[in-house]
């Protein structure tokens, strides 16, 4: 990977943050946040303006420039690729230690009394405007709001915003209509007092009306703001797709309906017009609920009175708890997901040692295997395959010069998902083709002991999934190893890989308490810089517990894997796992070779099963 | 314990709260916080307004009344206590349990619309005025400052502000002079480009000027404020305290001094009049560093432009982080008061039998043991001694209505700890004196094995004090058993028994990090209302630790018990514990027995040392 040649582009724009055409006054620093206008995490390429300005293409930074500097801020997942990525313009300030400044405290350090920091307010959330605001302010600077993106100006083949066509799902996918979903929205709305909720999520939109799309590569969303009054129901998206019958059907545009469940179809565009004419036709006490990460813009759009603001809507909560359904689909989906990967890795087995598979083609294959089983859509996000140094990258994606034999003398690590209609799976696995060292095997131990840790852990309902990220680094830490990166994220259902409200991270505080039906990722990993990587990932669902005391009758929590692909007992030292571990992997790998034993079974798919039955063998412990 | 009758008080508070000689505007609601001007936890007799109000006398909670209801606000360690202090007027809203609404959410449903909202501006800190007072106006109310306080306007016999002798602390005690930390304070201040420092807690003014006082009980502090600017030191303090020679001399009030040395000393009650002289004469740049638990009242003094707020104050960071001649301190103390605490145990070994040991008899013996010891100033907080059901009150304090007497039945809790002039100590034991039930055992175990898991706990150098409370609840967890109260607090030397800014609790997010030479104590307990209660308490070290792999040189970080008192062996179910617990529990015994049996054969104390060495006869795990 070499990287992206900035010069000319940080000119162009140190040009355009002067320029009275572009800007009202001169600003002296720009920032370029990683979202989109829906502060999306994955987003289209007409949208990757901070990959297209600095080279760093990961899926979170923010760069800022300033008349003299350029600074990129990532978290530890992306230290070593955004290094590779950005040439000698760019400074990496690497979130997470100790001596890294944060945002505000680099441009009040660089910049010149009372300047003004420029950002376009579609792409930059409220409460971080706020606080950088806030921030700047009290050093005597000024955040400003910049119409028009200033990198779009300089960005001349920038793509189109894309724009294609919907799927539809029926209750037999989703478990609720989208009528009951509103029904239940408003009954939120008025438990809080508020008249009007604005839509600004993709997957909410998604989420709320049961439609999928393909806007955006490996979230199957589509771009769309929703207005939901108490009566009143606005969809604010492109294009002739609501022209297809099917959708037209779904949403019942064409029928006869109680007017609370009428949808009113508008131009995508038209949102900031139509949200500011509601915000000067507010009476008192009609508030209108959007959330805290939505827009600056959008969010100014409604007077401060009226606002009420939340770090997670009710859509997201709702979202984050899986019904029976959606269960049933996930588990569906992680079964046929694990057939296609039992499949990739009986091949890998195979032909690594012939030296003739790449990352690509292993990554290729694996999308091969799954794209053969049923209700397959799409990838769930760019597949990790990496070999050696490679797997130190966290979020490393496999390209022609950084491509790599994998081979019986490296650990290979492939973290890797689809999204089925009927659920998104996420998985990662480290293997070796070979003989691991002694030492190879020792870190991967503790990261499996760490990664039991958190899936057996027993705990009250209503804990916050942050407390039990430190359930998966204790055996790490234990021997001075650690990673830089959380355990774990929700996972949507046929929805993005990555979703709120709940996750496993030492980074965040104000997650929401985990409940029965959640969905979390399971994934500690540890990383030798120049070496290789090792992360063991399962999608496991938040279940009730049986305990002795059943805290009083709050009641018990656990996981349950919905992953069920075998952990290679050749890496794992035995000797360091306690008994209670080694009965779990027994256990774990009995519960695949039935499940997903059966279903290979059913495919006919007679090699990969064999190679199930071979990998999950008991292990057994030397006393 | 009777509740407290408060039905009268009620009326007259509530006639207050519409009379114009106290009140510009009636006040539809008013709210009567625990602390004093300071924000200390631990308050003057004359500062226990919320206790006075609602009978509830523990350290923290907050009383809001309206003109229809009075409800009070306090957390897990208080829920049986409150309960049984109040009468019927009163509701208990229980915070941490998940139905219980905010203050502010209260306060939004049962208030007419429009409402105005009182509170004293000196006892409200900064940060809680304006979270309240936000949640209040976007519910179409205002939070107003109440000038003089309405609690002391119907408290007739308020006792007085105390304002008691000085204690001067010499560099064998603090490692550093006063001169030296207000050196390394400016420093810091230059580092923020602020000109003023206004020290508002009152364990930092202590701290800062190596001062002690007894104007509160327990905590070593005396009111005063101090405002540190880059040339000039200001103290407000009352009395002739000042008159006092040691303290002249101390300070170098009559020596020539450089002037930025020179004390300024100044009524106590002029702080607010001399801060806003300061604000009103400030220059652009000129900022003013407070902390943002400081009073309304002192924060509005500065105007918003020129403040700087921050959680946690230089002083709070310098004052946790112990120097060498401090932490020598502490561990002198804690040798002290083991002492101390084995004559106890082996006195109340003998008495207990013969059912002549209450409550309240077994706490004055612990004062009367400790206070033998060198240097011993008072106790740290009240003596926490209960047995039985009265055990499960988190924060119990023996009064004659409640005084239980100690039996070879029930288990029997002592949380307690002094003041010696060389540190703080505070450490719980639970025993018996009879036979422990299995189910006694089995909980006493959990909650041993949670308190080895945090003291035993390797972790990077950095990590906050939050992320390790987990661990010492796993093994309650697995049984569906939990307590509702954080696992640790910061600890000062011959300073406040809680103390900022690190601590060991699932509540916080914004502790600092741990770094070698903070103190803190590892807590952890199980409670059966109604039947005992169990915490097994010992004050630990931060200190460098020894890991295999280091965290790639950024540091490993362990605990040193300072505590030395034996672990009642015969609570523990030793197949309970695994091989690793079993070890530690013998090598700390070890440790006690070295230590404490040594000091103990100095101090002539023979039959305590025969205890010690009883009680610490090593454990052998069944295999």
């Amino acid at each position: 990977m070499s990287p992206k040649i900035t010069t000319e582009l940080l000119k162009q724009l140190r040009q355009v943050m002067k320029n009275p055409r572009y800007v009202q006054e001169p600003v002296q620093a720009y920032i370029v946040p990683s979202g989109d206008a829906h502060q999306s995490e994955y987003i289209a390429p007409c949208d990757c303006r901070r990959a297209f300005i600095s080279g760093f293409d990961g899926s979170a930074g923010t760069a800022i420039v300033t008349e003299q500097h350029a600074a990129l801020w990532t978290d530890g997942r992306y230290f070593l690729q955004a290094a590779h990525q950005m040439d000698s313009n760019w400074t990496l300030m690497k979130m997470g230690l100790k001596d890294t400044p944060t945002q505000e405290d680099w441009l009040v350090s660089v910049l010149p009394e009372g300047s003004k920091v420029g950002v376009d307010p579609f792409i930059i959330p409220a409460d971080q405007w706020k606080r950088m605001s806030k921030a700047l302010r009290s050093a005597g600077h000024d955040l400003v709001p910049v119409k028009g993106n200033l990198i779009d100006t300089i960005w001349t083949d920038c793509p189109q915003r894309p724009c294609k066509p919907l799927i539809t799902l029926d209750l037999s996918y989703t478990g609720v209509s989208w009528r009951d979903k509103i029904v239940a929205l408003r009954s939120k709305m008025a438990e809080r007092k508020v008249m009007w909720f604005v839509v600004t999520a993709l997957d909410e939109v998604a989420w709320l009306f049961n439609l999928r799309g393909s806007d955006v590569e490996y979230n199957p969303v589509f771009f769309a703001y929703a207005v939901i009054g108490m009566n009143t129901i606005s969809l604010f998206i492109d294009g002739d797709r609501m022209m297809d019958p099917a959708v037209r059907e779904h949403l019942q545009l064409d029928s006869t309906l109680e007017p609370e469940f009428k949808i009113q179809v508008m131009p995508y565009g038209s949102i900031l017009s139509e949200l500011q004419a509601v915000g000067t036709g507010l009476s008192p006490k009609e508030k209108v609920w959007l959330s805290d990460k939505a827009s600056y813009a959008l969010t100014e759009a409604i007077p401060k009175a009226y606002r009420y603001l939340t770090p997670y809507t009710p859509i997201c909560i709702a979202k984050a708890v899986k019904n029976a359904v959606e269960t049933e689909g996930m588990r569906r989906a992680h079964i046929k997901d694990a057939v296609a990967l039992c499949e990739l890795f009986n091949w890998l087995e195979k032909e690594v040692p012939k030296g003739t598979v790449t990352e690509i083609v292993a990554a290729d294959k694996a999308e091969e295997f799954r794209s053969q089983q049923k209700d397959f859509v799409e990838l769930s996000f760019a597949t990790i395959s990496s070999t050696g140094p490679n797997g130190a990258i966290i979020h490393y994606k496999p390209v022609p010069e950084t491509n790599r034999t994998l081979s019986v003398n490296e650990i290979y690590l492939l973290d890797s998902g689809a999204q089925y209609k009927d659920g998104t799976t996420d998985v990662t696995r480290t293997m070796h083709f070979g003989t691991p060292s002694a030492y190879e095997k020792e870190c991967f131990t503790y990261v499996l002991k760490g990664h039991i840790a958190v899936s057996a852990a027993i705990f009250p309902n209503g804990t916050k999934g942050h407390l039990l990220d430190s359930f998966a680094r204790s055996a790490l830490w234990d021997c001075g190893l650690d990673y830089l990166h959380g355990t774990g994220h929700g996972v949507g259902s046929f929805l993005n890989v990555h979703e709120g409200p709940c996750g496993i991270s030492y980074k965040t505080f104000a997650d929401e308490p985990l409940e029965a039906g959640m969905i979390v990722s399971d994934e500690p990993g540890y990383y030798e810089d120049g070496s290789f990587g090792i992360r063991i990932e399962n999608v496991v669902l938040v279940i009730p517990a049986e305990t002795k005391y059943n805290f009083k009758n709050r009641g018990s929590l656990t996981f349950e894997p919905l992953t069920l692909v075998p952990i290679q007992t050749k890496m794992i030292d035995v000797n360091l796992l306690t008994e209670k571990e080694c009965t779990w992997v027994n256990e774990y790998h009995q519960k695949c070779r039935e499940v997903v034993g059966a279903e290979l079974e059913r495919q006919g798919r007679h090699e990969a099963l064999a190679w199930l039955l071979r990998e999950t063998e008991p292990l057994a412990r030397v006393q």
